[in-house]
């Protein structure tokens, strides 16, 4: 299996897919592309119809977009473990999943992914109505299970919050005491940490305007 | 079970959800809310945390968000018929699926649904780029499939595409050969066709520039 993702310290689609590996130590080869270099464009258009990462290759199976990725590594290697076990929880994981994976435009926007750098920045009414929803709906999931992530056992839900985790950190955003509760909880995670620990040795520098969630 | 969706002259997220129902004839109540009136958001609130349509009521389970809605009919009521049988198809048909409900913005902006307005606009290069992918991808579905739906049988994927199959056909794009035979086979389907006879017998006038892709 091979997980194709680009710069770890910008691509907030490649952590998602990348986090599911990670988090169940399944073993797959990370084929790391410096975004926006003829070598990425070049290595993608061989497996891909689509030239964005992240791109899992299984044997003949290639998966592209992140959110399939998740169901198919679910499916394929964890007998259904990423999602609730109850069908109204899975049902609302999925939801959850769906709202972060078509939505939150301007918060995607207006603070794209960048784990080094720490700053604050002028938010839109339309991203501090992102920033609000996605407080109220990781609150309630921690009144539901306040010791877990999410659905309790770590789940695709998790995956998909997990790069906006990151950027409430580094964009010095003010969370509710639930919702901070589970933003640590996160990204203290042994996964998340592996991750931050590789997007910090780097050493390509991409303009910080064109690294946002272009890919 | 209660399907809560809008207009159906101009919603495109209500016809996806609604489309799986209609398909396999699955029994339930749908419950049509006018766009942008009081009445609309009263009604979403005491159902949903996001007061978008369509929202899908199972007794105690609330499923908004479309994709997520269509991933739990699938599992709950057609055991999972509605995507491929094969993994590798369903992988792929989760992928082209997902492309579907986070992509395609351009497309999205600037050919609102308006199921009974025939018409030209002037398209971006990005919206452009947007059909020339989708024609890629379902001419090639056509030559793996060339008798049925973008799988074979109807899966979860035909209800992604299928208001751009109709947005297609009113904003009057040329497509290639296959990609047409698939847009026709759509579109003439017996679902399809009932969509089309309600959304054309509503009274409500909606203006143009609101009924995007606001819900």
């Amino acid at each position: 299996m091979q997980l194709y993702i680009a710069n770890q310290n910008y691509s907030s689609w490649s952590l998602r897919a990348w986090l599911i590996l990670a988090q169940y130590e399944l073993d797959a080869e990370v084929i790391k592309l410096t975004l926006f270099t003829d070598e990425f464009y070049r290595a993608l258009e061989k497996v891909t119809p689509t030239a964005k990462v992240p791109v899992l290759v299984d044997g003949e199976i290639v998966v592209w977009e992140s959110l399939a990725i998740l169901e198919y590594v679910n499916e394929a290697y964890l007998d259904g473990k990423a999602w609730p076990t109850s069908a109204s929880e899975r049902a609302k994981a999925r939801a959850i999943a769906s709202e972060m994976h078509a939505g939150f435009g301007y918060l995607r926007n207006e603070m794209p992914m960048n784990c080094r750098a720490k700053r604050k920045v002028h938010l839109s009414a339309g991203a501090l109505k992102d920033i609000a929803r996605i407080d109220q709906l990781w609150s309630q999931q921690m009144t539901d299970y306040p010791e877990g992530f999410l659905f309790g056992d770590w789940s695709v839900a998790d995956a998909m919050y997990a790069p906006v985790a990151l950027r409430f950190e580094t964009y010095g955003i003010e969370l509710s005491d639930q919702a901070k509760t589970y933003q640590q909880r996160l990204l203290q995670s042994p996964a998340m940490q592996l991750w931050l620990a590789q997007a910090s040795t780097e050493t390509d520098i991409v303009e910080e305007d064109e690294a946002g969630e272009a890919v």
